[in-house]
């Protein structure tokens, strides 16, 4: 089993290194092959996604990824921005599917914004489609606007689109999380402006017939962002397209208050994936050695149980990482009074330890 | 002065009845013609947006409009459903900049679903641009898949697109707004990954150096979303597109725990304007007299403030509100132990005896 790990930029090497870590201290051993992605591509070989990069991760049966971003490369023009790295790696590998679970962990229920009536023992799961949508539709660009009251005029403008394969192919996937789950559903559009979201709602709708066992709801988007508000425990598993997800998938990830914590799944239709936590690169604190390394640490268990077929693994990492909460280590980010205050490595080093 | 009232359906009659009482009760008199819309638009004339009801909202001065949509409209076909209103008084009246406060009342903390500290104080003006963006762009429909893997299959597709001019308006709507109060505003684009938006951002940074007294910030959607939950206060005004400020306004009123409460504008390029509450239609509740009138009240008082031009009478019944809620009356959607629960009815009465 080889797993291609791209630790990419600002705190992407630190917390990558500690799910290395962490994958290294279970019994079977990993081949593990890194390569540069993101700005730190771009300084290497002047793309963010090198072909090299790009290769390996092809060749690999998983990807583990850390994040991009940073500072010095805002001025890049868009095509050699990092963030085009995780666009083109879910667009080369096919990744459709993206997992996001947004879990409160009992330990860490004060570190939300919201009540902790509203959101204690949170625990939903949002499946974004991830290659289609308004992300990729051609055709997009700048152009003279040809009609209406401002013709002539210079005009932005994209395309939404989804084929009726494409929905049904992650509707699928989200019916059969949620058989696993609550068995409840709900799919997320916006049928009533928009006829790729009208469409939408049809194909799953038929999907549905084939797992008469799970109960689907169809919310719209506006509506789901403020339930997602009023009262998030009421979700089981959110279906819904690249955009929307997106937005949906971030606001839910920050109900917890503890985005350090949630990892996320981007599978292909064999359950390759590309694994990654929900929290970005961070460059204001890279090299501090403070960030919380657990989302990645997740992120390789969901990477153990969805592709390399190894659920006793990914078990164990999850129980070690409960056992090191339970000890009351945290990273600053996750601190509260009367908790031990760790940094990444020694983080890292509690979960290895966990293990045993 | 003239104002077409539109009360539409589900609480809309209940709610608009309550702000016609208060307008009523202004020294002042104003011509008030009424016309059915939405469901009660198709129950009457066969049509959501009634010809007569339209050319009448053209005539007036401003709109004061209620909420539409009912379970029993739900199987009707798109082009007669009672939201096609909304969207066809928009379009046709060139409503292009939607104006939505979210307000937490000191007295009303308690209804936040947000702890008290995070949103305590909360006084944010959401523009959301409201003619353009994928809402009204064409092509859309669905077709067969032209290309790519699905090529052959049925899609579902719509097109996003701005033109400059349409950008820049609303801009200068948003700087404005912003010189009126904390001077700062925040522009929510996805200009990482959508053309359109990149095309927003530029033109939304030139149309700063006409402003150099508000300072401009950028926002990806997503991180938008995230940041309204986690510290809403950072914000002062938000400007983004129609589709973005769907989701972001929705969410945003939900913050503050009482969206019945939020009041909104939708002005066009000469302060002409459709004023209603931020909620919807409500229909499992309709005609028990317990909806929450205030919010109706309160685009009321906006209505005097940006179409009518009578910013005094739009203060009266501005500081009314403040003082039934100060003397404790509470619709059972802001009700809380201690403060004492009345109807719709007696709320708007309570509103016409604090005019005095
Ligand atoms: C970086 C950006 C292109 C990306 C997206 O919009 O998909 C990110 O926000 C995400 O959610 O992974
Ligand atoms: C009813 C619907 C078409 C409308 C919209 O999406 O604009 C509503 O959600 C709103 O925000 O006024």
């Amino acid at each position: 089993m080889k797993i291609a790990i791209l630790p990419g930029d600002g705190i992407g090497p630190e917390i990558v290194a500690q799910a290395v870590k962490v994958l290294n201290a279970l019994d079977e051993k990993f081949e593990l092959e890194s390569a540069p992605v993101g700005g730190a591509g771009y300084a290497a070989h002047g793309h963010p996604l090198p072909e090299a990069t790009l290769a390996l991760a092809k060749a690999a049966d998983a990807v583990l990824f850390g994040a991009v971003g940073d500072f010095k490369y805002d001025t890049l023009e868009r095509s050699l921005r990092p963030e085009q790295a995780i666009l083109g790696l879910r667009k080369n590998l096919g990744l459709f599917a993206n997992l996001r679970p947004a879990i409160l962990y009992p330990e860490l229920a004060g570190a939300s914004t919201l009540k902790p009536e509203v959101v204690s023992g949170l625990d939903i799961l949002i499946i974004r489609e991830l290659t289609g949508d308004i992300y990729f539709g051609q055709p997009r660009g700048v152009r003279e606007c040809p009609d209406g009251p401002f013709k002539g005029q210079r005009e932005g403008f994209d395309t939404m689109r989804y084929a009726e394969g494409e929905i049904r192919r992650i509707a699928h996937v989200a019916f059969q999380a949620a058989q696993k789950r609550g068995k409840r559903l709900t799919s997320v559009d916006k049928a009533n402006v928009l006829e790729t979201f009208q469409f939408w709602k049809d194909i799953v709708t038929d999907v549905h017939q084939e797992y008469p066992d799970v109960a689907l709801d169809h919310m719209y988007v506006d509506n789901a962002a403020m339930q997602l508000v009023r009262a998030p425990k009421k979700f089981d598993v959110i279906v819904t397209g690249n955009m929307f997800g997106d937005i949906l998938s971030d606001a839910a990830a920050m109900l917890t208050g503890s985005i350090g914590m949630l990892p996320s799944a981007s599978l292909d239709a064999n359950n390759k994936g590309l694994y990654e936590p929900s929290h970005g690169s961070a460059p204001d604190i890279a090299g501090k050695g403070i960030a919380n390394p657990l989302a990645t640490i997740l992120s390789a268990a969901m990477m153990l149980r969805f592709s390399l077929n190894r659920a006793q693994q990914a078990d164990r990492i999850e129980a070690a990482v409960k056992k090191v909460l339970a000890q009351g280590l945290r990273t600053p980010d996750i601190h509260e009074a009367g908790t031990h205050k760790v940094g990444t490595e020694e983080m890292g080093d509690a979960v290895v330890r966990a293990l045993a």
